[in-house]
């Protein structure tokens, strides 16, 4: 058996998200029906990260066992032929010890939201980032995020649907930035809840529109209550853009 | 009457081009349909370039004339509320002295081609991009461009549909740079002839895949024959970029 490190890229848009789910396609699936075409065996993707619907990933970093030798390079040749023309590719393919496990040896993730502020919609960059009209206060909504680093209970941001043993979470990074139209806002942390990203962009967005104050995201943290939520920011700006592991330090 | 200067963003890929064509679905046809709802009036747009099918605009420069009065920012927001879901949205509109022309006045023109260099196929940028497997040489690919700086006869990079009088241009400036697994080629003139950006990128893909020594360029361009021409690169990665005109400089 020998166990492959996959960086992977996707476009999320055409997926029910990167796990596999009964209803939809998804990046698993596509990976794993790739990986079954080629060595026969049926194997399972383990994945640093599990992104929704719509999400997307330039370095999404997974793992996956087979028997067969097979070398790197013709290995991610072989599943980026079979998995077309479905949006997702390998982009990097390396043999590592068994022990290594790309969610489990993970201790660091980081996400990239991209806002186009603008008063015209999308056109090249449509389902590829979150398009806010009104002009937002970059620097209001940088000062707001620097009150959610550190280690918090973060309820307020975290999906009904999390399956995450606890809320408490330590927040490492939440940059925001201005690059002439856009609104760049960086994550990192150890380990993100569910819609945890997504729900501090919402907040963030509601400081740069000038409908929240700065203060108000410290509160929303402190309620540690779903219903202090200010909004939840839509799919397509969210991608995967980073998995740091012990080894690779 | 007013003229309404007007700067397009729009993905090429839907569209027949940007000229109005009997056949299809085309930028102008897209604006033009969307001024005739909001103004009832008959409008033609007039652009500083006719893009292929295929090929995008990140600052196209056009402009309408428009009898009834409007007030420039309330015009854009309407043509760009009629123009959805077309990818093409009106990112800036100005008043313009009546001799003012967009085609005319303009006395330069900026392209960038976008080639995505690595093994693994494309996902976010597909469409957008020219992808090339095989690792480019993009310093002898900047070298061969030089030799077609300057007044030449383009016909070898000229389409056979070019309509243009002369095949005679002066080219600018032809510069090949890399960012990483990007190579990205930027093309500036006063005008081009029709296929010439695409044409000149194949070519330079050519010497880039060492398919062509760095003299064949110049070569070629002596031949002032179409069949020596190596290769017309996809219209996905070609942007137009950029429009010059004396008022604004």
């Amino acid at each position: 058996m020998t166990r492959f490190a996959l960086r992977i890229e996707f476009d999320g848009g055409p997926f029910m998200g990167l796990q596999r789910q009964a209803t939809g396609p998804t990046v698993q699936q596509s990976l794993e029906d790739a990986a079954f075409a080629i060595t026969g065996e049926q194997v399972t993707l383990h994945s640093a990260g599990r992104t929704d619907s719509g999400v997307h990933a330039l370095a999404m970093r997974s793992h996956i066992d087979i028997q067969k030798p097979f070398e790197p390079k013709r290995l991610m040749a072989a599943l980026n032929g079979k998995m077309r023309p479905d949006p997702v590719v390998v982009t990097a393919c390396t043999i590592k010890p068994d022990d290594w496990h790309a969610r489990f040896s993970c201790i660091g993730r980081a996400y990239e939201y991209r806002i186009c502020n603008r008063p015209a919609p999308l056109t090249l960059d449509r389902g590829h980032a979150w398009h806010i009209a009104q002009p937002l206060d970059h620097q209001a909504m940088h000062e707001a995020a620097q009150s959610l680093i550190g280690l918090h209970d973060f309820t307020t941001f975290r999906s009904v649907h999390c399956q995450s043993a606890s809320p408490v979470k330590t927040l490492d990074r939440l940059d925001v930035r201005r690059e002439g139209e856009w609104v760049i806002i960086e994550a990192a942390a150890r380990s993100f809840l569910h819609h945890q990203v997504r729900s501090m962009v919402g907040c963030l967005a509601m400081v740069g529109r000038g409908q929240w104050a700065v203060e108000q995201m410290a509160k929303a943290l402190e309620a540690r209550d779903r219903q202090a939520l200010g909004l939840n920011a839509p799919p397509d700006g969210l991608y995967f853009v980073k998995a740091i592991y012990p080894d690779e330090e």
